[in-house]
């Protein structure tokens, strides 16, 4: 384990854990008739769940040692050197309405610190996977962000307006004045577009650690910058608020137009 | 040409018209850098172009007495029986930023009235066509919207809050605030997706001929029911506003919440 920062096994764990996933998720998709409802028996309850506890039985087979953080079945071993963070479908809402823009979020965390991270999208077949020391990949072939040094080139991302809060309404604003672009909806996917350089910003908040854990080495891996709005990096102690880029200028122009001090 | 409201040959020439704009449009998915201008000659702006150019040639060889109506090159014989009306690529903010969520949008017109519409995503290879006395089709099989009675069971799309101005703002925040689940994005993808049966209901504003005339067809041969707000059927001449639903019940109950009297 010198030098690197996770076990090498990791690396083809979290591939195997995005294939399991995607397995049970596929046959849900596309499925459901009028249930909407998470607390409901609905085809996205069901492929959440199932999906989460496959890849845990894939952690606890290679790694019982690993602490794991999911969504769907709560935590073990969170003080563990290694935590898995565990988001089954990220973009819930995506899935139920039949758009293929939903992701399995899987990131492997040391000491806190998210070092892999995984995009996978089981429908279309593409699976991001950034780790520390390594780049982030689409499929296997290296992506890189695009340069973007100025709001007014940038195209920013976001899930949907209601996720802003109080202050956040204002600040989120005065991001979305300065921009090129604004864009709603596609949820994780957003990020990895920032990734593969077909767009600068996903800024958001309303966020639980599983959201955001995965995407930071993805991020960082294809040479872009994920922080929270104060500009620290993300942590599994991080707060609910993100600000990715995929240039470090026009992340820090998002963060002062953000002007944000919590 | 009894009976039936389009010439038997329109239908195949309409696949033939998705698949021309597809070849044109797919080169240029995710090739973009930094350019967003419409003005400039960016992948978007060229895809766009040239996608309708290829289009309206192959409609001036087969109907040449046909009138057209595109986006990117202007109209000729609007006044004829027939009108085809072309948005190449629906959903320009998605293409820019690599989501596979836009759409070719192909419609033909009997006197004004939308009789046969393509929604077409070229990369994913989803072609939903609707044809009055046809019913809509998936690549061929059948679609059907769902059963959608009430709005608090419902699914709602929108493009982008700011496509509301003055008083459209309130009247969709009464709608917004009467559903089970708002999502925002998808452009035509959405209307797609009530034709599945995946979603209940599309209201949009802001809209040109181009954006609505083809979503017709495709929700009506499904079951569902595509007006303005006051509830008049989508002709070249309606105004801006659009209500989409699979089914007529979601449809008056988002009328009456839109409460619109323009």
């Amino acid at each position: 384990m010198t030098g690197s920062p996770f076990p090498a096994e990791a690396l083809a764990l979290a591939g195997r854990l995005a294939d399991a996933a995607g397995a049970v998720i596929r046959p849900h998709f596309r499925t459901g008739v009028a249930i909407v409802d998470k607390a409901d028996e609905s085809p996205v309850t069901i492929a959440d769940r199932d999906a989460e506890a496959a890849m845990r039985q894939l952690i606890e087979d290679a790694f019982p040692e690993h602490g794991i953080l999911g969504e769907e079945h709560g935590s073990v071993r969170l003080d563990a050197e290694f935590v898995w963070v565990l988001d089954p479908i990220d973009g819930t809402k995506a899935f139920i309405s039949g758009l293929p823009v939903f992701g399995t979020l899987i990131a492997l965390l040391h000491g806190g610190r998210p070092v892999l991270g995984v995009i996978d999208q089981p429908i279309s077949g593409e699976r991001w996977l950034g780790a520390e020391g390594r780049g982030t990949t689409l499929n296997g072939r290296p992506v890189h962000a695009r340069a973007c040094e100025r709001l007014d080139r940038a195209t920013l991302f976001a899930t949907a307006p209601d996720m802003f809060k109080g202050e956040e309404i204002a600040a989120f604003e005065r991001l979305r004045g300065s921009v090129k672009l604004m864009r709603w909806g596609a949820d994780c996917y957003a990020t990895a577009m920032v990734a593969s350089g077909h767009a600068d910003l996903v800024v958001e908040s309303s966020l639980q650690p599983y959201d955001f854990c995965a995407l930071a080495p993805v991020i960082e891996g294809a040479g872009g910058i994920a922080t929270d709005w104060e500009g620290r990096p993300l942590r599994i102690d991080s707060g609910r608020r993100s600000a990715i880029a995929g240039d470090r200028r026009a992340h820090a122009a998002a963060l002062e137009a953000l002007a944000w001090h919590a």
